[in-house]
């Protein structure tokens, strides 16, 4: 059996509602036990305004779990009823952070195996104290972790990115042969011990439109990239490319590669999402924990109205435990 | 009627397979007649290659086409026997360039109603002494024009790109509002000439990831992007965004919008060939004359392998044809 955290993200995105929507689909079972490491108040009024027959219960460590509940770990006591869908503000992005903290801490402490986060507000989350661009920065801080990527993983298509959530034009800095050689190498290693894949096989595409086209429309792929693949195949890494990024996916999504080695943010993100677009999982490789997330953000053009889809919830939860059982044969936790 | 010419492209890329497969499979009819600005000599090695039951005779304008025919207006002489696949250099370079040279002049000396152009090599156009990063822009030069751009199009999406074949890291400095609001008009423009669209929709796609989000992935998308729409909103433009580039793809592959205005070449071509890999056509907007392409390269790994689709192509064709019945209802020239 693995327990996993589901941390509830931003409490006025769609955070609240893919967790009802999930737990009411979702029963705990003998193999998975999920938690929501969040606000009671905040998932009772949601479940109110979706008229669902679930109740969200405050949950202690080691608490039995009956069917029917949302077992809730409460970190924080916002007043629900003031909080407007759609309208963050510093005490919500506080609350998102506090959620994260508390949920590694729970799996540092041997109370989880793992946790799935919900999706937050960058800039709110700024203005709740926490200085990290994203989710994966912050997991990265929590855990002491230097060597860490995130991934986009579904049935068709895997993509780990060297530089996130960065602007465009601080791209071709931020790149070196360097952080190419450790993605390569993190990708590898998850492929192998998260994904269980014996001889995994692994696509890099370039930097530049025709992956520079010899140099006609950028360099980077010759003085960056090409080295990288160089070196990593030279620890014995099956590792192809740099590929024209406007045609590497299709191969990938056709089977030819476990996982696409991206350069930057939407270059990964926009295949991805078309190939994945409700089926999503985002992983955090190379962290001592096993944290996945739903692949899409707080959406607040939609939150509050009951359209959100609990898919990809569904889909990382799952995901969280393929890679807790992948990871070790045998599950032990202080909850058992 | 419409007379169409198609540039037969680099002599060792696939161009020469793909018109010997289209001219086998379609025969030329009352509405369409295509004719082909390459090399005679190259064809027929390619034809007895692929065994293909069709003869490329030299045609030359005005010169009536029998069915099982492919009509070559022929602008080189090559030694069809030392050519190999492949293996471009710059006398290839320089044939693919004449053909496109040919095929303007004969539009603008109204034999042709427009041309088709099979894929070069931008490297080996350089070494034959034509100085153009693409394509889009030597057909720009050839026509004097200085409003134009490039469109990717299909069943599904339309994409059209402010910067073309420029690296990753000249991309920011390349942008500008004055460029946007140039090409959101002729997107908008050539949907109402060129697709015959009444009331166009479209998205502007941002350049940073999520958009920016808020300023906290860079700026572009305050400083240049949305003053870009307001512009263009103020002209009565039904324009949208700027959208996060991973999900407005999504959007308009659903039919939200007719096309999405992209800030960069693999922004709009990742989506674009996952969606219409094989059936997609490349399309120059804002020249005096009707211009399609294949929205492939020249693909040397599969040249003279017998491997390549046509579809393309054909695509392309139809699409021109269409093209020019959509700005014209009559159609003249001195060939009819």
């Amino acid at each position: 059996m693995s327990i996993i955290g589901i941390t509830m993200g931003c409490p006025v995105g769609v955070g609240p509602e893919i967790i009802c929507k999930y737990f009411n689909k979702t029963h705990n079972n003998k193999s998975i036990v999920s938690v929501v490491i969040g606000d009671r108040d905040v998932l009772k009024r949601c479940r109110d305004e979706l008229k669902l027959d679930i109740e969200p219960i405050q949950w202690s460590l080691g608490q039995d779990i009956q069917s029917g509940q949302i077992p809730v770990f409460n970190v924080t006591k916002l007043n629900a009823k003031q909080l407007q869908w759609g309208s963050p503000n510093h005490e919500t992005g506080q609350a998102s952070g506090n959620y994260v903290v508390r949920g590694v801490e729970l799996i540092q402490q041997g109370h989880l195996d793992g946790i799935v986060t919900c999706p937050l507000s960058k800039d709110s989350l700024n203005q709740g104290g926490f200085h990290f661009p994203g989710h994966t920065e912050m997991l990265a801080h929590l855990t002491g972790s230097t060597h860490y990527a995130m991934m986009l993983t579904g049935e068709k298509l895997r993509v780990t990115l060297v530089t996130t959530h960065c602007p465009i034009r601080e791209i071709p800095s931020k790149l070196s042969k360097q952080k190419i050689v450790e993605l390569i190498e993190i990708t590898h290693s998850a492929l192998i011990t998260d994904f269980a894949l014996r001889e995994p096989k692994i696509a890099v595409a370039g930097l530049n439109p025709h992956s520079g086209e010899d140099g006609l429309f950028g360099n980077e792929e010759d003085l960056i990239i090409k080295p990288a693949i160089a070196e990593t195949r030279g620890k014995n890494i099956d590792v192809y490319g740099p590929f024209p990024p406007d045609t590497i996916f299709i191969k990938a999504v056709a089977g030819e590669y476990d996982a696409v080695v991206c350069m930057y943010h939407d270059q990964g993100l926009i295949p991805f999402k078309l190939i994945h677009f409700s089926d999503g999982v985002n992983v955090t490789l190379g962290l001592p924990i096993v944290r996945t997330s739903v692949d899409h953000g707080t959406a607040y053009d939609i939150s509050g109205k009951g359209v959100a889809d609990p898919t990809s919830l569904t889909c990382a939860v799952n995901l969280a435990h393929t890679i807790i059982i992948n990871r070790s044969d045998k599950i032990t936790h202080t909850v058992e």
